[in-house]
C-alpha cells in the first residue's frame, strides 16, 4: 500500500462547473459566486477571491498603509509569504515565539514584542486550529493593532462557534492544492472591519490602482489609475472548481476528522510515547477542520529517522516551515539562531502525518500501525 | 445580430486537459509544458508562466533591481499594469510619447527621456504590432537600458520572422480572457537575457524568495527564505485550458486575421474618410496577430457617437485606455495633460471593433456595412 502525504478530493461537480465557467471566463460569475459561499459561512462585511493566499497576504497588509518604521508581528513558524507580504507593503517584520503547545503565538512574547511602532500582528492559525486567538485578539486590541488572521490551514474551522478566519479585521484563507479544500492555486481576502478607508484601499488595489470598484456600481462612468495597485484576480477556472469544492466542504472533510481522531486517540492511548513530546490536539470550543495532523519528537534525528521509516513502507510524512530566523532572510533582517528556542525544538521535532479527506480507514489503520512498529523497534 | 466585442473560441481539448490537470494539481505539468510550447515558438532562453501578465510585469520589473532613483521609461498611453510594476519595484515611472502611426513609443521622444538614471524601457507592441521594435531596441542597447517588451497584446505577432515578445531581454505575453489566446487569468515572462543574476532574481522572486530552483534541480537538500518574494504561480487548471489554446493558436487565430483584413481592405478602399485620422495598418516585415483593429477618429464626440450608433445596431465597440499622464495617479506623478499631445489625440479618437477568432465573415461584413451607414449618414 503506498500512502502519499496529500491528495486532491472531487466533488464530481467540478467538470461541469469548469465547463460553464469557459463560457463566460469574463463574467467571473464563479468568482462572485465562491466570495458569497464564503461571506456567508463565515458572515464577515465582505470577501474577496484572490490568485493565491500570498497574494491576499500582500492586499491585506498593503491595505493598512504601513511606512518603513511600522512593525508587524508575525511567528518566525510560519511560510515566507507572510513576512514576504509585510516587507512587500515597505514594513518590518517583527517575529515572534510560539506556544510549545498551540504551534501558534506565544501570548507573552507577542506581549512583549508591542512598541510604540507596532501597526498590526499577523495571527497563524497553526495545522487549523488556533485555541487563543480570543486572548490573542484582545491583547491585539488593547494595543490598537489591526489583527491580521491567517487561516490559510483553517478553512472550516470555529472557534465558540466563529469561523476562524473571521476573527481578526482581515483574514486569510488557502486553497493551494496542499490544502483541504483545492483549487489548485486561490485564496480568499475576508474583510471583517468598518474602516471604509481600509476597504476603500483593498478595491483600489485589488483593480490595479484603478477606481474600477466605483465604474461598476455605477458611481462613475469610466475608470482610471488613481494609485499604485495589484492584481490578484483569480483565473475563473480555478475559482469554477473551488465553488463545487465549498458546497461540499462539509462533506468533504467528514471523513479526514474521523481519520484525525484515529491518529489521535491512537497516540492518546499508547503507552510507548518515549520521544514523542507533543502532537495534535483537541481543544475545547474548537473545531478543527483536521487539516494537519504532528507529532513532534524529542530530536531533529528521531524525527528524521521516523521520515525515514515510513518512507520505506510507502508512506510519505514531512516537517514543516524552516523557521524564518533561522533562515538566509532571516538572519539578513538581524535574527539569531538562539532567539527562538521553542521554534527551533518544534521545527527539529515536528513531522506530519499523511492525511487527506479520502484517506480511508484502511489506510489510516496501516499508518498507524506503522508508526507503532517503527516505534517499538526503536 | 448582436455582435460582441470579444468573444473566447475553444478548441475542444480544453475540457479534457482540465480534466487530467484536476488529477494533479500538484505535478504542474501543464504549467510546464505551456512554458516549453512558448519557449520552443520563441526560441528564448527560458519561459516562466504566471498567474497574470501583470504579476510577469512585477517579476519583470523587480527582477533587475531598481533603487528609487532609478527610471523607467514607458509610454503613457497603456493600461496601469506597467506603471504598477515599475512603482512597486521601487523606481521612477517616466511617460513617454507614442508615434501617431503605430501607437508604439515614440522613437525621437523615447530618446529625450533617456537619463544617466535610465534603467530601462518598456516597449508595449500595441495592438499587436511593434513596427519600429529594432530600432527602439537599439536605442536601448546604446545606451546600455535593459529592453522589457511588453507582448501582452502581441502572442504570436512576429517582426521579419522573430516573434514579438522575444526582442528584448525579457517579454511578456498576456492569457486574459480579452486576448486571442486564452485561459482567464495567465501570463508568461520571456527570458532572453543571459544576465545570471538577473535569471537567478527571477527565480527567488518566483518562488516566495526561496532558494526551492536549486532544491528542485538537486542542488539543496532542502529549500528555505532567502530574500523578499512572490508568488505569480498559475492556476494549473487555467494552464490547462492554455495549452490546449497554444496547441491549436495559429488555427485559432487565422479566422481572426481573415477579418482584420476585411476591416483594413474596407478602410484602404473606402473613399468617404472624413473625420478618420487613422486605422490599423499592415507593416512590412511584420506578421500580427491581429488583436486589436482600431479606427481613430479626428475627435472624441465623433468617436463616441459612432460608438454609440453601433451600439444601437447591438454591436459593441470601445475606445482604449485613459492614458496614464492624465489620470489621478499621473497628476500625482507630476504630470500636466499637455505632456503628451499625440497621446491625447489618439486616446480621444480611438475605437476598437469588434474582433475575435470564431468572428465570420457574415458578423464582419454586418460592422463593415454598419460602420459605412453610420459614416454615410453623417
Amino acid at each position: 500500500m503506498e500512502i502519499p502525504f496529500n491528495k486532491v478530493s472531487f466533488t464530481g461537480k467540478e467538470n461541469k462547473y469548469i465547463q460553464t465557467a469557459a463560457k463566460n471566463l469574463d463574467k467571473r460569475s464563479f468568482t462572485l459566486k465562491c466570495a458569497e459561499w464564503i461571506k456567508s459561512y463565515t458572515s464577515v462585511e465582505e470577501v474577496i477571491m484572490t490568485s493565491s493566499a500570498t497574494s491576499a497576504l500582500e492586499l491585506a497588509v498593503r491595505s493598512i498603509w504601513c511606512d518603513k518604521e511600522s512593525e508587524i508581528i508575525l511567528p518566525s513558524f510560519t511560510f515566507p509569504s507572510a513576512a514576504n507580504a509585510v516587507l512587500l507593503a515597505g514594513a518590518q517584520p517583527v517575529f515572534c515565539e510560539i506556544d510549545d503547545n498551540t504551534l501558534c503565538l506565544d501570548i507573552k512574547d507577542f506581549q512583549s514584542k508591542i512598541t510604540s511602532k507596532t501597526k498590526a500582528v499577523i495571527i497563524i492559525d497553526y495545522g487549523g486550529s488556533s485555541p487563543h486567538i480570543h486572548q490573542l485578539i484582545e491583547i491585539a486590541r488593547k494595543n490598537n493593532l489591526m489583527v491580521i488572521e491567517d487561516s490559510a490551514h483553517a478553512f472550516l474551522s470555529s472557534y465558540k462557534e466563529k469561523p476562524l478566519g473571521s476573527w481578526g479585521d482581515l483574514g486569510i484563507f488557502s486553497f493551494h492544492s496542499t490544502k483541504n479544500i483545492v483549487c489548485g492555486e486561490g485564496g480568499a481576502l475576508l474583510i471583517n472591519t468598518k474602516n471604509k478607508d481600509i476597504i476603500h484601499h483593498i478595491h483600489q488595489l485589488y483593480h490595479h490602482g484603478t477606481n474600477k470598484v466605483e465604474f461598476l456600481q455605477g458611481k462613475s462612468s469610466s475608470y482610471s489609475w488613481h494609485a499604485l495597485g495589484l492584481n490578484p484576480q483569480p483565473s475563473e477556472l480555478s475559482m469554477a472548481f473551488l465553488l463545487a469544492q465549498l458546497e461540499e466542504s462539509k462533506s468533504l472533510t467528514k471523513q479526514r476528522q474521523k481519520n484525525f481522531l484515529s491518529y489521535y486517540n491512537f497516540f492518546v492511548e499508547y503507552p510507548y510515547k518515549k520521544g514523542i513530546v507533543l502532537f495534535s490536539n483537541i481543544y475545547p470550543d474548537h473545531v478543527s477542520n483536521c487539516h494537519t495532523f504532528y507529532i513532534v519528537f524529542e530530536s531533529q534525528d528521531m524525527r528524521d529517522y521516523i521520515i525515514e521509516q515510513l518512507k520505506k513502507r510507502h508512506i510519505y510524512a514531512y516537517f514543516h516551515f524552516v523557521p524564518l530566523h533561522l533562515s538566509p532572510m532571516g538572519k539578513k533582517l538581524g535574527y539569531s539562531p538562539s532567539d527562538f528556542p521553542i521554534t527551533n525544538k518544534i521545527s527539529e521535532g515536528l513531522l506530519r502525518l499523511p492525511l487527506y479527506n479520502h484517506m480511508t480507514e484502511k489506510e489510516c489503520r496501516f499508518v498507524i500501525q506503522s508508526v507503532k512498529e517503527i516505534l517499538e523497534a526503536l
